[in-house]
């Protein structure tokens, strides 16, 4: 398989363009959403849909998530990452499996006919989650593309894949809001460094490798500016797998919690990673257990 | 000497109210502020002040900031501190010692007439420093009010110091601004925790001791919210010395850099920790060498 996305491989920094769409379906009559937000998303990679569940639905999912949180049996799983120095829950992995009511969140089709639309294909969910940030010391994520590492680690080959944050909190400028750099998802940063083994042990919690370099996120920063994804719950931010995002931490009491689904195509199921590493555990990545969902979009 | 503001005394944390006027001057036909200013002042503990400096003075502060962070003999000095991680400076304490044109700014009667009409009192400076929060990677700085450690650790008898940051840098709400609790100056925190010796090695990276509660920030918070002291380069916040604030780390390329100064009543000099600990080195809180401010209000 040639590596069209080659990262973690040169001694120095690169980036270059994207080599595949960002929309990969042609027939706008068909869509889902309206042409202006497609527009919005083609070219700056993110989208922020309000209303699209009621607020019962909105209440219901942040009961559950209340409940997984507390449940010392989840706490105590692999699929639970906790805070390096307090000990917090802060992402619960294949909640889809723990919990019925998350999968049928993750299969709604209101969500599913988006990322067919967008993805030209069949979907799966390649990993879903929860994502708590707690409040007062919730901690930073770097600048990264989702797709870097996916690339990298898990093996997926193409762009053809997004991201659903349904978010749980008030998301506001103090607690710490995913920030993205619009249009990034245009150009691919090549890293630097070499994958240890497992990395996800520690990567979850904090990213060493498949970081971009400072000197190109200045000039994509400069370029583009910065977008932080502010609003209430019930918010849905989608975004492109290659669109650099990250997060300040947050001191403030209010935390942020968000459900959290990767669609990836089903003709761009993930294969041997391009790292060369081992492979990552199946509910980091969807691998074997791959459950194509019903298609809500005819063709 | 009675502690009338115990802190890392008790088992359990607590607090109580401020037992100092906020603004001790009564005459406000002398004062150099407009009533509605002082009024916002004294009800929340703090105020942006624009315009006091003209654009070319900003403009020198500016490049004499830069010029000490890229100074490798300031860099050595024991005033310096880096960030633990980095190596970075993130503080360079006494800078009015350390470059003339910083101790003209610090006795410019524009910000000294302020100080002594708020403190009602003559002034001195206890803590002059430049704080740079470099971008990409700064550090966040925990909730904390200020007079609480000079009170325990340095021995600052009474609420009677402010704090004056001239920003020198934008400050957006990306760049880990600083966040105040409005009217949080009204309470005292009294915190829980033993003072290590020489706790100001570590404290002026990441404090340990001398943190608030979460259970009282947050009730604090719930009282009085927050807000982010966002502003152009050469707006000036001017804030009490018991009011609580903090900053979420930095993960944009943007630093947010100030140039602070902490005037004290002479009246209020430091003497004998309350919390028993040796005391800080000089360039941390002015201690022997005491230099009053010409007096710019006449009384």
């Amino acid at each position: 398989v040639v590596d069209d996305y080659p990262s973690r491989q040169y001694q120095k920094p690169t980036y270059f363009n994207r080599k595949d769409p960002v929309i990969f379906s042609d027939d706008r009559q068909k869509a889902p959403l309206d042409e202006a937000l497609l527009d919005h998303y083609e070219k700056n990679g993110f989208l922020f849909l309000d209303h699209l569940f009621s607020e019962d639905e909105i209440a219901k999912m942040q009961r559950y998530m209340q409940c997984l949180r507390d449940d010392e049996f989840i706490k105590q799983r692999e699929e639970s990452i906790t805070e390096a120095n307090s000990g917090d829950i802060c992402s619960v992995f294949d909640v889809h499996k723990l919990n019925d009511f998350f999968q049928s969140v993750a299969e709604d089709p209101r969500l599913v006919r988006i990322a067919e639309y967008i993805l030209g294909d069949q979907v799966y969910l390649h990993q879903p989650r929860l994502n708590y940030k707690p409040g007062f010391r919730g901690k930073e994520f770097y600048w990264h593309s989702d797709f870097e590492t996916w690339h990298v680690e898990d093996g997926m080959p193409r762009m053809r894949a997004l991201s659903m944050s349904i978010t749980l909190t008030p998301n506001d400028h103090n607690n710490g809001p995913l920030l993205v750099i619009p249009g990034s998802h245009h150009t691919y940063v090549s890293c630097v460094g070499e994958t240890p083994d497992n990395n996800y042990l520690s990567s979850l919690k904090k990213q060493e490798v498949g970081v971009p370099d400072d000197q190109i996120v200045q000039n994509l920063v400069e370029s583009y500016g910065i977008e932080a994804a502010v609003g209430q719950p019930g918010r849905i931010i989608l975004f492109d797998c290659n669109l650099l995002h990250g997060s300040n931490g947050n001191i403030i009491p209010a935390p942020r919690s968000n459900l959290f689904f990767v669609y990836n195509a089903l003709s761009n199921r993930v294969g041997k990673p391009f790292g060369d590493t081992k492979v990552r555990p199946e509910y980091i990545a969807a691998r074997e257990d791959i459950r194509p969902l019903k298609k809500v979009i005819n063709t």
